[in-house]
């Protein structure tokens, strides 16, 4: 099943994808305002069964797209985590050693930014860079999670652009800054269910500008597994539904490309993963 | 004025400090059913008019303290943040050059714990350290705010502890990890109000080990000042009423002295500064 949230005649709502339109689980539900409070309640397991009987709300191409979970608790993103992107790193001239545990930063809600809507290069820099990646959602509260019971947890799983102000991730050591630009973390068109993803299946995910391919990889080069990231995570904090774990980037980001390229206003930005489906972005300027 | 959330008699609310007592805000202004949504209103800087005539609720030793500010969007810390800090580290053989901007990362709200509330050392390291570091807490939304005004958004400051598990800090070359153990963000016991603490005045600041002074500094030795802390940060993203910024530790933590010198369960860490008050932890362990 493919879940959602989104906006149709001035209502923020949330539901499901059936065919070619939405179902609006939000007014069905009234219970659980948002996908985040679904997902909590266990009952998203039962969307099947929640759609049938109810009519389309809406064609999908007339929706506007929220990010999946628009205000989770916790984005969780990985750094350093496919083995082809590390070796680009490595070529590039940075001098990095592959670390023993996964190096993780935290991005706000703020950042993030809908399938469909603009990814926002800052008046800043114009270093502004893609980055196609696995989104990982929680689907139930945990802590110090062992990796053997980690699956348990996810809830399904999006795509994600960690679109990032290079200049800005690399002038201060900590890379915070530079990932948490507002409007920067697209994050859709919507989530699949993790019964209809098989384990540790090889996922293909690849990122496309103005059409070019520009990563091309699969979830089999993962340095840190879902589960270790889960597990990871959950010894720090408590893992809560609707918490986002962002899995890291292949090859191919413009900033290791000779000479670097970044995104400008205008360009249009997707990220496709297998079983998922297409995250599009357009990108603008900063007001 | 004094301002803080707290608990009494099972129920969490938010009220102001008056002599030995706290008078209940939350209950006189029901449409405002936290701190944070008192500070978003902008009426906060009339508490003083909103105490006259309200009884007290609980004399301050008999309620339970809650974070400052419970949940904030944002809390946005910096690294690296006072000369004598730097210097000591220096000293202890990291090189590390001050960077042209604030180094900044994020913690999560749950991480962070009240005061008179335990800090948590966890189950999978022992290296948990102090750091006493002044908290200032935004009072109006504002995105690149310039440095010549960024005073406005204060809405007053308070005490935090941003403790610290220094091999999880390290273990993987980002630094979130080690800064986001669930209840180790020590945050009171109150803000004090904008209005009584001088601009760019000197505060001192104390840290204490079961008595023992281990930091003592003041705000003078800020390498980026808290309008520069707020310009930067509104750079990146939209900050918010009740959004955090800790500004970062004075010299003297512990994994700089020789040898290193950890939190153990047991202990009190006091962190003290002037105009503000005392925030006091004890340390337990993980269970």
């Amino acid at each position: 099943m493919k879940l959602l949230s989104y906006k149709h005649e001035g209502r923020e709502t949330w539901g499901a994808v059936v065919g070619d339109s939405v179902v609006d689980l939000g007014q069905a539900r009234p219970r659980e305002p948002g996908l985040l409070d679904y997902i909590a309640s266990g009952e998203y397991t039962n969307a099947g069964e929640h759609v049938k009987g109810l009519s389309a709300h809406a064609r999908i191409e007339d929706i506007t797209f929220l990010p999946v979970i628009p205000r989770p608790e916790k984005i969780v993103c990985a750094v350093r985590n496919y083995m082809d992107h590390h070796q680009e790193v490595l070529a590039a001239g940075m001098q990095r050693e592959l670390s023993e545990c996964p190096p993780i930063f935290l991005r706000v809600w703020r950042s993030q930014v809908a399938h469909d809507a603009a990814i926002v290069r800052p008046h800043v820099s114009e270093s502004l860079d893609w980055e196609g990646e696995l989104a990982v959602i929680i689907g139930k509260s945990g802590r110090d999670i062992p990796e053997s019971k980690a699956y348990e947890y996810v809830a399904g799983y999006s795509c994600y652009n960690d679109a990032s102000v290079r200049e800005w991730q690399f002038h201060a050591k900590q890379i915070a800054s530079g990932k948490n630009f507002e409007s920067t973390g697209a994050f859709g068109p919507w989530m699949v269910t993790a019964d209809e993803i098989e384990l540790d299946r090889q996922l293909k995910l690849e990122t496309r500008l103005n059409g070019e391919v520009v990563q091309s990889s699969h979830t089999g080069h993962l340095i840190f597994s879902i589960p270790r990231l889960i597990s990871y995570a959950s010894t720090i904090f408590t893992l809560s539904p609707g918490d986002v774990i962002v899995t890291g980037t292949p090859a191919g980001v413009g900033w290791s490309k000779k000479p670097p390229r970044f995104m400008k206003p205008g360009d249009v930005c997707e990220v496709e993963i297998e079983g998922i489906g297409v995250l599009r972005n357009p990108v603008v300027q900063q007001n």
